[in-house]
């Protein structure tokens, strides 16, 4: 009989190549998928929620795979937590309905962005920010942050190297808050296109700054143009700022 | 005309071979004097207050150097740390007096000790904290500090390779306090011996965990023995959860 099991993973993506499996080996599917057939004794398809890519890290993140191994499952979490690396831990796993999904029956995701400015750098944050030297103007952000929450068409935000084939998201909410030098940035949708948080997060940052008006967000949503050639680009935010908080079921 | 500068300093000693210049290069006085000479264009000797072993953390580690430059201080300030790396950051720079000595002149030296203890793992702690699996019990650990409180011989818990001449420390304070998982311990004494805090960490773990009596913290002082071949021992703390934190003067 086969079992279908859910994995609630936290890690810090520092030092790998992001979510999904590559020829190299060094993402965190690869390395738990190893360590779940390591225990298993059987070949193992682990499916995750989505992608996250290469330094970013996550709260929560979510997968499922079958197996037919009968481990008691407290114990299998126990062993799979000592065997994986320090910047791997499994928070919860349990058995699910045999056609539960966590990518195809996750409701919403959650995203944080974390981003240090002023003067200050500091040395123990740099892979858990983006660190920018100067003032952001948080009112400017979240007028233009306004313009992009709802249901749209995000491809001018999307990687031209994205392969979803529907750009509508239903961006639910884009909340931004500030402590001390610290931004928060957190962003829900139902689902994100290839760098669309971080192609949000650099224009944000650029309008906070003052090279854009706050409207300029909703001049670039219009263009619906993943070339980018209709309208003036900016940075993408860098990846180590982006945690992956929350994917919600019903 | 020379002018002796003053420098507090916060650096991740995750990547670093401690503080204290060695034949790679790869220490934080190395890094920062390269520095300073660059801006300078002469030849600097950097004074630390005191070593911090490879993978120690500081928030305030400080030191002294004496350079001929007019540079303004606060240009200097700007440009060292746009020079030195994303994990070495100065705070604070100033001119000080023709005699100042960051080492000579303090007059104790605050560390910082932080264990994860419990079920979970944080895949975000790991260069900033000790993680034991297991309850410790503060009580116990409580108990034991305080016999190690006070001006005494702490041969017993200095490194074999340690240097210093006189092995009498006044150890004014060890302050536990825990924060849901993480177990915080606050260090404060005239000066340390070397390994002197993680030999005591290690012992007061054991004695939370169970494997000794609180009292083998005194007898252990007792023994005075740097060789630790009279009484039974234990691991020392690893450095990554070690932070410098303060160095005061008058």
């Amino acid at each position: 009989m086969t079992r279908n099991i859910f994995l609630l993973i936290e890690y810090d993506g520092t030092k790998y190549e992001g979510w999904q499996s590559q020829k190299s080996g060094k993402t965190i599917e690869d390395v738990i998928t190893g360590k779940l057939e390591m225990l298993t004794g059987e070949k193992i398809k682990l499916k995750g929620q989505g992608r996250t890519d290469a330094g970013v890290h996550a709260l929560g993140q979510t997968a499922n795979f079958v197996m037919e191994s009968e481990w008691k499952l407290d114990q299998f979490h126990h062993n799979l937590n000592k065997v994986l690396p320090d910047d791997i831990y499994v928070k919860k796993i349990e058995e699910t309905a045999s056609d539960f999904s966590a990518r195809f029956d996750a409701k919403s995701r959650t995203y944080e962005y974390r981003i240090l400015s002023g003067d200050q750098r500091d040395p123990f944050l740099i892979q858990y920010s983006w660190y920018v030297s100067y003032r952001l103007d948080i009112k400017r952000m979240n007028d233009a942050a306004r313009y992009l929450v709802g249901t749209h068409d995000f491809s001018s935000f999307r990687a031209t190297l994205c392969s979803a084939k529907n750009p509508i998201r239903k961006l639910e909410k884009i909340e931004i808050t500030k402590n001390g030098d610290m931004i928060s940035i957190l962003f829900k949708a139902n689902a994100f296109l290839h760098h669309m948080v971080r192609n949000i997060v650099g224009l944000l940052v650029e309008i906070g700054y003052g090279r854009f008006e706050p409207v300029y967000a909703k001049e670039v949503l219009d263009y619906k143009d993943i070339t980018k050639k209709s309208f003036k680009i900016w940075r993408k935010a860098p990846a180590r700022g982006l945690f992956l908080i929350r994917v919600a079921y019903d």
